[in-house]
This record gives C-alpha cells, sequence and structure tokens, in this order.
C-alpha cells in the first residue's frame, strides 16, 4: 500500500482535510501518517528520515504539506518523495493577483488570535448548556434550534454547528406529551422562526436505539416508525423546515442547515 | 474590500478550509461567501452571475472551489473572477504519479460511507457522556481522559477530539478533596497512562470564571493562582503529561496532545 505523508510546521489538519479531499477521488487505499509542528530544521531532517525510510523499489511516498517556513519546507521538499506543496502553489498567483506580498505566518490558520474563535467557543459553551432540551430559558440566545425524536442526530449536529460553524444552536427532544397534542410546547412556539426540524428513517432509528437499549418499547420498530410519522406531520402542520439525516454526515447535515435558513458561516 | 467566493458541489467545508489557509497568509480582509451545494447546471449559471455581480471596476473577486463535477466546474471556472481549483491541480498531477484514474465521486470527502464516520460520531456521543466527571464508570472505554482545573478548556478539547479525530475522551474536573490531597482519584489512578492533563493562566482562568460568576470565590484572582498551582504540582509529582492551553486554539491544543500521546488520528 502507498504511504502518504501529511506534515505541517502547525497543527496539519489543513494538510490532512487537502490531502484527503484529493486522494478520496482514487479508488484505492492508503497508508496515512500525519507529522504536525515540524518547527526546526533538526525536526526537519528526521521527518526527511521517515519520508525516506518508506520508499519501495516501486513506489515513492506521497507528501502532502502546509509548510509556511522556508527552510523546512526545502528540506521535506527534497525527500525522496512526490511531494504536493498546499500552501505555495496557491500563494505565488495570488500575491501577484492581490498586488500585495504574503506575509508567513505561522499559526494565523488555527490560530486563537481572532474575534472568530471566541465566538465558536461561545457558541460550544451555549450547545453544551442547551443540549437536549436540558432548559428552555435561554432559547432568545439560540440561533437555531433543533428539534426531533430521541437519538435522530440533534446533538452531534448542534455540537459540529458549534464547533465549526460559530453557530449557537440549542435542541430540543420531542416527547410524548408533545406528540399526542400534535404541537409545539409554548416555550417553542415563541422561537418559532428559529427551529428547524430532523427526520430519519424508522429503521435506521430502530438500529440506533437498539444500540442503546436493545428489546425495549423505545427501540422497537413500531416505536420508531410511529415518532417518526408523527414528528413528520407536526412538521407540516408548522410549516417547520426540516431534513432527512438517515443517508448524510454530520458535515452535510449542518450545511445543509445553514444553506436552507440562510445563516452565515463563522468559522475563522 | 475583495470578496473571496467558496464554492462546492457538496458542503464547501474543503473549499472553506484551503481558501482559509491560503488566504490567512495575507495581511488583508477579505468580503467572504459560502455558496455549498451547487449541483445542477442551473444552480452554476444563477452562482456565475452572482460571482460576475461583484466585480469591481479594479477587483475581480477571488474564487476557492472544489467541484467534482466537471460541467458545474467549467461553469464556475469560465465566470468573471481569478478561480483556485483546489482538486484538479494536485489530482491531474497525481494521476500520472499512482498510474491510475481519478473517479470522481461526489460527497466522498465529508460522506457518510466508511467505518471512520461511525468511529467519530461513537466517539463523540462517549465524550458527551463522560464529560465533567459525570460518571467514572466508563474509562476503560476511554482512549484519552482530560483532567484540570474548572473551565481551563478541558470539555472543547474532548469534543474537538473526537468530532475532528474520532478519539473517545473522558473528562474529569479537579475538586477541592482531590487538591486537598495532592493526589489522583483512585477512579483515575487505574487509568493513569490514559490522562492527560491541561493547565491554563491563572489570569486567564479568572477572566474566564469571572463571565461565568463574577466576584464570587471561584473567579477570585487568589482561588485561581491557588488551583493552577496545586493542579501543576501534581501533574508533576504524578509524572502526567501536561500543556498550558492559554495562547493555544482547541485545533492546536488536540493537535499537540495527539502528537505528544502518539494517538493516530482517524479524520476519515
Amino acid at each position: 500500500m502507498r504511504t502518504v505523508f501529511y506534515i505541517s510546521d502547525g497543527t496539519a489538519i489543513t494538510a490532512e482535510i487537502l490531502g484527503h479531499a484529493v486522494l478520496s477521488q482514487f479508488d484505492t487505499p492508503f497508508d496515512q501518517i500525519t507529522i504536525p509542528f515540524v518547527e526546526s530544521v533538526e525536526r526537519a531532517r528526521e521527518v526527511a528520515e521517515e519520508i525516506n525510510s518508506h520508499q519501495s523499489e516501486e513506489n515513492l511516498p506521497l507528501v502532502f504539506h502546509s509548510i509556511v517556513d522556508e527552510n523546512i519546507r526545502e528540506i521535506i521538499a527534497q525527500s525522496n518523495c512526490l511531494a504536493h506543496d498546499f500552501l505555495n502553489t496557491f500563494v505565488a498567483p495570488l500575491e501577484k493577483q492581490l498586488g500585495i506580498k504574503a506575509e508567513p505566518t505561522l499559526h494565523r490558520t488555527h490560530g486563537i488570535a481572532n474575534k472568530a474563535y471566541s465566538a465558536r467557543i461561545d457558541a460550544i459553551n451555549y450547545s453544551l448548556d442547551n443540549d437536549d432540551g436540558i432548559t428552555l430559558k435561554n432559547l432568545d440566545d439560540a440561533e437555531i434550534i433543533l428539534v426531533g425524536v430521541s437519538r435522530c442526530g440533534k446533538t452531534p449536529s448542534s455540537l459540529y454547528l458549534a464547533m465549526q460553524f460559530g453557530i449557537a444552536t440549542a435542541n430540543y427532544p420531542f416527547i410524548c406529551q408533545d406528540m399526542d397534542a400534535l404541537k409545539l410546547p409554548q416555550e417553542l412556539k415563541k422561537h418559532k422562526h428559529k427551529i428547524f426540524g430532523l427526520t430519519i428513517d424508522p429503521h435506521r432509528l430502530h438500529d440506533i436505539r437498539s444500540q442503546r437499549r436493545a428489546n425495549s418499547q423505545y427501540s422497537s420498530l413500531r416505536q420508531c416508525r410511529l415518532e417518526v410519522k408523527e414528528v413528520e406531520m407536526l412538521y407540516r402542520k408548522e410549516r417547520i423546515p426540516y431534513i432527512d439525516t438517515t443517508k448524510y454526515s454530520v458535515e452535510e447535515i449542518t450545511a445543509k442547515i445553514l444553506d436552507i435558513t440562510g445563516h452565515k458561516r463563522t468559522m475563522f
């Protein structure tokens, strides 16, 4: 199997994401190694040796790197590998297009020194404090309120909206009383414009709930079918926008929610 | 201000992260617009018109795109913009290097169809269930146990380790009794090899706690100083590896923890 290195003088998260996006277009497995924080020439030489030790007779290792420091970048690029320089490939043309020089600054990509970062941490704390209908007191501060039946994906989606996009997200699980009356609880009604519904295929819900509480009424296919049917009726009746989470990842679910609601992402 | 578009036929998360990494090397502000899920030729034409409407006399908008579909990519690339194609720039050379053709598949980057995705969702659920020392029963299943004083960054770090890297992370806040005895609780001692400590500058801790409970003993600088001093003594006495979170983002903190502990990232 071909070895792939993701290397950076920072967290290497950018190098991993780019490398993965590119390699996912090839239907073959790779042996992946990530090496972050290559911050000195000595460390770069060690890493170059590790790269060299991974060449086989037929194959050179692939290297995806995003290295700000020029000296360190040179050492990595000159190892026995097929190097893909993510930063420089795009930075040089941009210097011309923008008419300004790049100022290579380490740790600016995933650093702490900006307002958006505090907004993201605040949003994470908000989403944790307002997970699973723990309290309905703080809904004034919510940007989005996710609703749905138990285990349809509300919590991971809330946290991802907070962590990746900086959106303060509360979530509320519908319980029997809500469904019997087929209406929104009074506290939620006041914030109806912020509400977004999730639904899920009953079979998938049955599988997920069975992992938690096997052979219970809660996890029975009959119960899952009933709850999903009722919740979708409620969404239509109240004209709540909603999506089916069954076939989507949290990245896809949350990107779709923002696309539909028109919220601006605050990533950086 | 120059307008930047991040465009994709998927979530556009990759385009945003890469675009941001490149632009962070330039010390100038940008007006950023993200357009995900451009999945049809009709939608692509609408987006191309929106791009065209953002050209000013001196400036063409920048476009960073990661578009799998060839027809859609063409339409975007031919709008009046300076286009940067993340995917193709690297895919074409890789086809030669690997000796195999790329098979453009949509939604493979942030899709659900892989084991690593389930591992990440399981890790998120684990980290939520084992946040803030809620229970110490499940520590057998933890890959990492973060410890530290209240509000030093344990919860966001635990969630990020789970969400981004698929690492099941519990966290435990030291309380007065632990600190008085200056030793690890018995339940944690059994799992000492998994424990990683966080510390923080007392002034920063004072600021953070004051936002929660102003003018309390809990948030007083005196109390913060005392707790931080004691927890660092405990780390040294018990030889627990630890890092200071004061100047780092969650991305940096968690990447450092994995680098020090040697845990393998499971991103995709």
